[in-house]
């Protein structure tokens, strides 16, 4: 894969228009870097971002039924029926924002229905229990990340602008948990989080699967991160690392959710470095993993807000914040056309104000 | 003044509902809180945000020509002219998300242009310098006070259901900072920040001008807010504490933007305690003070972009999360509806799924 390097030039041409706007230099904070991330991404300073999808993806993991949930694992498949009807959280921000959800199976475990809106790709039923041995092989692993890569260019055909990535899988705070302990020097213990709630026996049931997957599975984590995400990942998180690097690959920005999307955002940034200079991080979920996972792809979330939910909705609240960022650079108006007088002027001028 | 009391009963069936959608209980955070707030201030569960108006109150202050800001005092009055041009932030964020901006002149030092847009209500031609004796009589600060809550009344007439706070003034962070040292026990050292973009050397002019304002005002100060309001404050200042409380009387939720707006909510909150149930405070600032004086408040920002603008950019930026937080409590499906188990049926029907 050929990730194109960020246009230098781009943002440096909006770094020094954010200079020339009528208010003080930076006082936009993090809007202005982020104006400047999306032209270097882009190589335009007013990206066009009409064009939204978020990416769901969904998948069953093995690891489910061994107490690490507060959920039955049937609500992954009623949870998918619920996002092809459009009652989820993610349908009504995305209606709100103006993006649209493409719901895909990567690899539920239960029978779905044919729906228009729904892309049934998957891999395989499920995985198997990382505690166990390896969740799916390096084909499957394989097939999945091209299958979330072909997601994104059937909708570059459309016309895709941002892409968000969003999940959905119960287990698949553990597989996430695992994979980014696999990825990186992390222990469990600063890792594996409450997921969607379970308690404190939960929990610790959670950490004993994490570090009994990555006992089982130690020689294949060893191999290189695909093999990482094989041994104890999970299908809709082979799909978003597709999702990531072929936004990447096309020059989109990339909206990274939270925990699940950051395991597979951290699976992308291994096999294709490049690939991290593309994603943009929405917010820090509450998840006791996810600020250490970003921490390990060098990305600061732009908000959080306590959020767990996954499927995309964090990353789907920080679109307002893009069309902020570019409006912002784009709309503005200079000194020079407002006639308000910034500070080098006055200076230069020798005015008595300072 | 009467300030209505929060629906508990709609704060109660907010509350209930939101723990039966389909999603974990608690999990999409403080947009979960958000959505509960909103209704015990209106009384509704989907009260409507459509009309959002942006009441952004100039006003110069005498203490800017003690080299308190990195900025020239004429820049109040040429900023003016560029929201009325509508080049400046807020007029492109005010755009991008559907605000109004009234712009109000509460005491600006310069003429002016008579302009369909311009609500000229100036009380006098800036304050005096709050280092020298107070910023303007007791009397003043009331039709000031006055003036905001006018501005509110005239607006339900056309329409409103958010009030956002803005402000525009050079010096102002300095008589913020004296206002909130004032009406609290805090030291200036923990809340005179930089404003604009002061360097060292500016900081420490701020702080002995705090300081200064402070001990030359003290027994003005002891009388109360409205008195430490006059005695250190400023006009746009007391306006917006005028917005806060009609606001709030109106039963209109108001966003609170930046330092200045925090040192007016502060103002309104001592004069009108019942003031802070219609507080949401959008966010912190990169300003020392803003979080020490939210935290006055009890009030928790919804997020941290480092902004130090003010004209209301922040409370502007808050309005998607308001949206969100109406329309996922309004428009999710529930468990029942979507046919998605939830751990408490499961449990009852005694499944072997946790």
């Amino acid at each position: 894969m050929t990730i194109p390097p960020i246009d230098e030039n781009a943002r440096q041409q909006a770094r020094q228009r954010q200079g020339r706007l009528t208010k003080p230099a930076g006082s936009l904070g993090r809007l202005e870097q982020l104006s400047i991330d999306l032209a270097g991404m882009t190589g335009q300073l007013s990206p066009p971002l009409g064009h939204r999808v978020v990416f769901t993806l969904a998948a069953d993991h093995g690891v489910a039924t061994e107490g690490v949930s507060a959920y039955p694992r049937e609500v992954t498949a009623q949870m998918v029926l619920n996002f092809l009807a459009g009652g989820a959280a993610i349908n009504v921000l995305a209606r709100l924002f103006g993006a649209r959800v493409v719901v895909a199976d990567l690899g539920v475990d239960s029978d779905l229905p044919s729906h228009p809106q729904l892309r049934s790709l998957r891999v395989r039923r499920g995985t198997a229990s990382i505690t166990q041995g390896p969740a799916m092989s390096v084909e499957e692993a394989l097939e999945a990340i091209d299958h979330g890569r072909q997601l994104v260019l059937d909708e570059i055909e459309h016309g895709l602008d941002v892409a968000l990535t969003g999940d959905m899988g119960i287990g698949n705070t553990t597989a996430s948990a695992a994979l980014i302990c696999a990825l990186t020097q992390l222990d469990p213990k600063d890792v594996v989080g409450r997921g969607t709630g379970v308690d404190d026996a939960g929990l610790e049931r959670k950490r004993d699967a994490v570090r009994k997957a990555l006992l089982v599975n130690a020689e294949r984590i060893e191999v290189g991160p695909v093999e990482a995400l094989a041994a104890v990942g999970g299908l809709e998180i082979a799909g978003l690392a597709g999702v990531i690097i072929e936004a990447a690959t096309q020059r989109r920005p990339v909206l990274i959710d939270g925990f699940i999307s950051a395991a597979a955002a951290l699976t992308a940034a291994r096999m294709a470095p490049a690939a991290t200079g593309y994603m943009i991080a929405s917010h820090r979920s509450q998840e006791l993993g996810h600020a250490a996972a970003l921490r390990e792809l060098g990305l600061k979330p732009l908000f959080d807000l306590d959020l767990r939910l996954g499927e995309g909705t964090g990353a789907v609240l920080a679109l307002p914040l893009l069309d902020a960022a570019v409006r912002t650079l784009n709309d503005m108006a200079t000194f020079d056309e407002a006639g308000v007088s910034d500070r080098e002027t006055d200076a230069a001028h020798n005015r008595p104000h300072n």
